[in-house]
């Protein structure tokens, strides 16, 4: 299963990679809702957080800790951010490949969404 | 450093608690924004994703399969949930200790908040 973000970790299609290791990729949303918007991805393919695995549980770990990192490479550590995954059509997820985002560079209101 | 969590996750005060093991404890949001929420909490004092360090990684990342496997309990798994970690003022994070929100039951607009 290929999907968009399969390929944007393959570095098939172009896209404002920041962070990349072995495990995760980290890129700026093409349609970004604050001056600080990035989507954290699994390089392999998980299509959601409801088909994760317990064994998935430090790669997920992992995510969240490179959100946490580039939040302050970004400069909005202090003043703060919002870490969310959608599951699902009520969500509204929109690409079937598990991604993590980072919002953050303004103040947001709850609830959220 | 005793939060209003931490006596949660001790069992010191009332809480609506549906799930509890060794690392992490999970209950109703007191003030509900949808018919599923549910907060996902570390029994040990973290007090946010910013203060998280790499070890934590494999707790992080059972927080977030808890969040799924609780979805599935409450019926929300295949009409969609999403799941918040709010990290410092610009995203309201009411609480000094990390909380993970599982939010579904209702179709949630974007941008989240």
């Amino acid at each position: 299963m290929e999907d968009i973000f399969c390929q944007v970790a393959a570095g098939k299609v172009q896209s404002d990679v920041i962070y990349k290791d072995d495990e995760v990729t980290a890129f700026r949303d093409v349609r970004p809702v604050a001056k600080t918007h990035i989507l954290i991805i699994p390089n392999r393919h998980i299509s959601g957080i409801s088909e994760a695995k317990e064994p998935d549980a430090p790669l997920l770990g992992h995510m969240l800790l490179v959100a946490k990192k580039l939040a302050e490479q970004e400069g909005v550590a202090s003043s703060g951010y919002r870490l969310v995954i959608n599951s699902g059509p009520d969500a509204g997820q929109a690409v079937p490949h598990l991604h993590l985002h980072l919002i953050g560079g303004r103040e947001m209101g709850w609830p959220p969404g």
